[in-house]
């Protein structure tokens, strides 16, 4: 262990920042047991801080990138951007009659999603370009915005932002402050995590990669608009995720956190940097308190990047055994 | 003026920060005459720092965006980073002895860039292609950082970082100062400017957004890559810079810098937002210190956007008018 973080919990027990008792974990990390996950965050994290280390990285170059479906909030029973696009297809289908006889709509307007999953990815298109194209970036923003505030889960009747992980957002504002620029780096669409994520997460627009649909810049009556157009852009998801980094960052990131196969290519080009890098594996194995699923899943599968993860000495996080809480309103929670 | 500026300005005569005689700007914005150009930069900044103001914004929506070309650095007698591609094209053109028959890389190599210029957007494509892609991005990072240390501009005889402009970086640095995010929106490619563009600049990788081509991600002997594919991805000019905006930073702008009608809708885009905004044209009206070109030039051209700034009420700034001095090491500087 290096100096810095040593001084900083000897600082915290002093100053009574809430070593509790019984193992658990102080101050800034304390929804985190102390077990082997957590120790290698704090110890890296001094190791790239202390200007002393040979692994000391400046400042601006501390990027740390997260994947946001599975491992900042939850994904189940599906993407909660399905479950956004599903409510919209629902609100929209007074006015499109024609979808309750039309493919995937008929079976979305039924709640059988597995049977919308069946057209591939000619349905999700056409989801996507029903419930997310036609409008301005403004009209957007604003719906996504009423949606996050009213939604709930379908079987938890709890508002989305609720399902986001506490142990997570406390290493954000770890890593936050101790000047790390923290990205989300989604499969799901940019411009759906936006309009909350800097509220929910601490992280600004500027640092949200996503997928993206064609936009055209236009002027209407005077008045220039975004239009989102019936298109994919880009897709950043598996070895979209390296692309979007650089394309959107520009950097190579030196922490990862990831916790599906999707997340497998970012994970790969975080560790093939030059200097140090923490690779974070967030393992749903906790059917009492959220999910437990992996190699066998359809959302989230977790198989390739599981064995990589022991081949390579990435860091598996187990939301059973290293987690003290879930969700950022569990009972539990600190 | 509100208080803010006017107790900074104080203070810098107190300090002897240089107020410097007959109508000379005092201290950071020094390479720029007291004219109106200046002025509205200050009573700008001025209001939107000051909590006490209507106009005021907090600091994360103090969003500046630069064009590169032109705006902060010279564009003539063609964009630098076609000179880039025809240094690229010499160097590679042993290796290639079918282009000496072969458009438009015969008269690149002729030196004859109009003719080159003839086949129009697809010449141009072929150009990029042949010299920006077929690499890594580490490759081209390497590529790009020598070139920008060893080239010489061809009739200045001169590095091409000198040719960047000295009131401009003051402007960089006098936001920055400020609490605004400064950021380049280029036409050109972002993996052009991202090498130098935080040593030359003050602006990180982060902030810069331009041009991309296709990237592919893959992994070589076990080493992960990003190979540059010879396909554009994204046109970051004209109507593409209020998308590129979108697309990688996710807020409006407050306050947008060009010079050309290549630039036009970042500006509408900026001015058309709901709070303050200030739009600033640089106009290249100095013969005698760099070069003068307006409506009829083919680099750079800046005719609607001029008709538009004048009704709109932008600011037009002179560079033979409101400069005292235009490159980074022009012997008239302070």
């Amino acid at each position: 262990m290096s100096r810095l973080p040593f001084l900083a919990v000897v600082l915290a027990a002093l100053l009574g920042a809430g070593c509790a008792s019984g193992g658990a974990a102080p101050g800034p990390l304390a929804s985190w047991h102390d077990g082997a996950a957590r120790r290698a965050i704090v110890e890296f994290a001094g190791r790239v801080t202390d200007p002393a280390s040979p692994d000391f990285v400046p400042e601006p170059g501390r990027i740390a990138v997260f994947d946001h479906d599975g491992t900042l909030w939850s994904e189940s029973p599906a993407y909660f951007q399905l479950l956004f696009a599903l409510d919209r297809v629902r609100a929209m289908a007074a006015d499109r009659p024609e979808w309750r006889e039309t493919e995937p709509f008929a079976s979305l307007l039924r709640g059988d999603l597995a049977s919308a999953a069946k057209g591939g990815e000619r349905a999700v298109l056409e989801i996507v370009t029903a419930t997310h194209a036609g409008l301005t970036a403004e009209e957007f923003d604003a719906l996504v915005r009423a949606w996050i505030e009213a939604a709930r889960h379908p079987t938890l009747g709890r508002p989305y932002r609720d399902l986001r992980y506490r142990p997570m957002l406390e290493l954000l504002a770890y890593l936050g402050e101790r000047g790390f620029a923290t990205y989300i780096v989604s499969g799901g669409g940019a411009d759906f995590i936006r309009p909350w994520a800097e509220e929910a997460y601490g992280i600004p627009p500027e640092r949200v990669v996503g997928s993206t649909i064609g936009l055209r810049y236009e002027v209407r009556d005077g008045m220039p608009v975004l239009v989102r157009l019936p298109e994919i852009d880009f897709i950043d998801e598996g070895p979209g995720k390296p692309v979007g980094i650089h394309r959107r960052i520009g950097r190579r990131p030196i922490l990862a956190a990831g916790n599906s196969d999707g997340d497998l290519a970012m994970l790969e080009w975080t560790a093939a940097g030059p200097g140090p890098s923490l690779c974070l594996l967030v393992r749903h194995d906790d059917a009492a308190r959220e999910w437990a699923y992996d190699r066998a899943s359809k959302v989230g599968r977790l198989d390739r990047a599981l064995d990589e993860a022991s081949s390579r000495g990435w860091t598996v996080v187990s939301m059973r055994e290293d987690w003290r809480s879930v969700h950022v309103r569990d009972a539990a929670a600190p």
